[in-house]
């Protein structure tokens, strides 16, 4: 079945002008325009930013060309730089895509446990979010009997795409081969594209046989997130893209759609553009030296709660990405402890009701710090709950 | 009568975690963050971006500094930094006002004769445009009755908000003293935001006294937008900017949810916000070279009508901006205006009718081209005009 697609996009018919604009260039002929306002083709653009501004909808080309390069994997097709989106945030890329996909009142699944800015994005879209579950038993899964139920229950007819973190943020875990091809399934078969937000890949905490990114996959509309914000440690470089993959005939209507949306915007900023070549080069070894960080401290914190006298702390496996869950006594209550946190050691945190856990008892606990303040914040949790015990 | 927000922006009460943290901040206490994923606070920021990040909603704090210093007015109050939202162009911030302020199928009001942008960007958030009428006699007025009446008629309720561009494009009028007044008190008094577009406010064509942006304004809540695309001629920058004003109660609301939506997109770049200060500085010069280019090609246009054989084209009275309209006889066509001189000089342009003119017979044309090439453009015009009567 094919995509639907909002009408939120005018893809109304060109007037004869715009035919006739679009027919020169098919001829390889360039017109001028008489109403040209952009002043970086007039010689006016400042010294600081000399460039003379093209504005592609999908970023400026040889960003795009440079990021296809770095994304291009052995044995694989070489990515196109045609299928690529750059732009500010994977946020801003939800906004584009809930656009392209979702009309008002529609809705995307989305996993929890999750973090809530997705749906917080989504209703400033007008778009609801229907959660669908990721479960435990040793480690995370994802329970496709209930996506296939979400999908054609009553509701699923206004369900637009689905969401899929991977690895899942704050479980850490991976989409498994076996889920996948269960849900490229699914949503070819139903019209529903697949938003998947790859920021974490490459932060494997152990080793798992079988993962793979979602990014150009083609046997279902994919859209692929993923930016400098992790890969790099910068979110405050702002780079983030889209990559499109999927049979033919849904990714070429979905481009010449979402061209609509990107042209509304502006392609991303030139000063930002300029600098991505010399920002994926220092990628490997960023995000190795980030890898090894939380890797180092996932395994300090093993070795603290084995240590641990009282030993009912303990850590849900998690197999990627920056943060993991401890599970406390569920006789604790999760804003008792946050709170007593917040009071005897000046620390702060997210219990598990932030993400939609279902049963009381848990805390995210980032990987990031350096290794004194990490053992200092695990310290200060262990401590914590032996106090309310 | 307060302005009334949308139901898109999540602002129910805290939970009892951030309510603690909202206390600590308030007694001057810094919290750490177990969960806290910022790598540049842990020193692992790419030697590229080496900045800390903090997560100012509204932008850099230093940033916003050197904004409103630029900003301020000799013998106006001082413009403060807090009611300054840096973001990456106006589009973004028509996409954000359109949000705080609308839920799907609310309307906004924009000037006809207009840009399409307006209502593209308003469709992709699902909402409506109503167009209100520039008119014309010489100059350009606003028809401030008929505002009235799309105000207090039977669709009135669903407008939020209204759109003045000041100077308007492709008119290139400036919204008069005296229109300005009756817009304020119709706005104030029904609840209706107001987005003032100002990109063009420097870009005085003539002298015209009395005019004033609206960026500051108390008497109603204004939400000002500028940024360097004009001010700069850099449009591959993509530095725009919020200035919000108005009744204190509505400007406090209108903040607090700014805040929301503003969070959820993170705030601009540290690569562009870093330059922030650097692109200020050249940003008189740059006004007045781009000045000299338009009032420059304005008199040669001026000239070369009056020594026109024909004399059948004349310029609409421009006050402010980068285009004019030009008057062709009303017996051509304008789609056949236009494709003759694609076929015929390969170059094309933009006819009434993109903007809404109720006549047939307009065309826009650009000042901002090299004189040579400016010259050549009006030539083109003024042969196929003649070609074709």
């Amino acid at each position: 079945m094919t995509v639907h697609f909002s009408s939120r996009v005018d893809i109304s018919a060109p007037n004869p002008i715009a035919a006739a604009e679009a027919q020169a260039r098919a001829d390889g002929i360039t017109l001028g325009k008489l109403n040209d306002s952009n002043p970086t083709r007039h010689g006016l653009a400042p010294a600081q930013v000399p460039s003379v501004y093209t504005a592609d909808p999908r970023g400026p080309r040889a960003a795009r060309e440079a990021l296809a390069a770095f994304l291009a994997t052995d044995g694989e097709p070489a990515v196109d730089p045609d299928r690529l989106y750059l732009l500010s945030s994977t946020s801003e890329a939800y906004s584009w895509l809930i656009k392209l996909l979702c009309d008002a009142g529609d809705a995307v699944l989305a996993p929890k446990p999750g973090y809530p800015l997705i749906e917080s994005i989504a209703r400033l879209e007008c778009v609801q979010t229907v959660e669908y579950q990721l479960r435990f038993d040793g480690s995370w899964y994802i329970d496709v009997s209930e996506l296939r139920e979400l999908l054609d229950g009553p509701d699923g007819g206004r369900i637009r795409a689905l969401v899929l973190i991977n690895p899942n943020n704050p479980t850490g875990s991976y989409v498994k081969p076996e889920e996948r091809e269960a849900i490229i399934g699914l949503c070819r078969e139903r019209g529903v594209a697949i938003i998947a937000d790859e920021v974490f890949y490459d932060y494997a905490l152990e080793p798992f046989d079988g993962n793979a990114r979602l990014a150009g996959e083609s046997g279902a509309l994919v859209f692929a997130l993923d930016g400098f914000s992790k890969m790099l440690a910068a979110p405050h470089a702002k780079v983030g893209w889209i990559r499109v993959s999927g049979p033919d005939e849904d990714v070429a209507e979905a481009q010449r759609r979402l061209d609509v949306i990107a042209d509304d915007y502006l392609p991303m900023s030139d000063i930002i553009a300029t600098r991505i070549p010399d920002l994926l080069a220092a990628a490997p070894d960023q995000t190795a030296h980030v890898q090894q960080r939380v890797r180092g401290n996932l395994a300090a914190l093993h070795a603290m709660l084995e240590d641990d006298r009282l030993g009912v702390v303990s850590v849900l496996r998690a197999e990627g990405g920056w943060n993991v869950l401890l599970r406390v006594p569920g006789v604790i209550d999760e804003n008792e402890l946050v709170l007593r946190m917040i009071e005897d050691h000046h620390v702060t945190g997210q219990p598990g009701y932030f993400f939609d856990m279902t049963a009381n008892g848990y805390l995210a606990i980032s990987l990031l710090p350096e290794p004194d303040e990490f053992a200092r914040n695990v310290r200060t949790v262990l401590d914590t709950v032996a106090e309310l015990l």
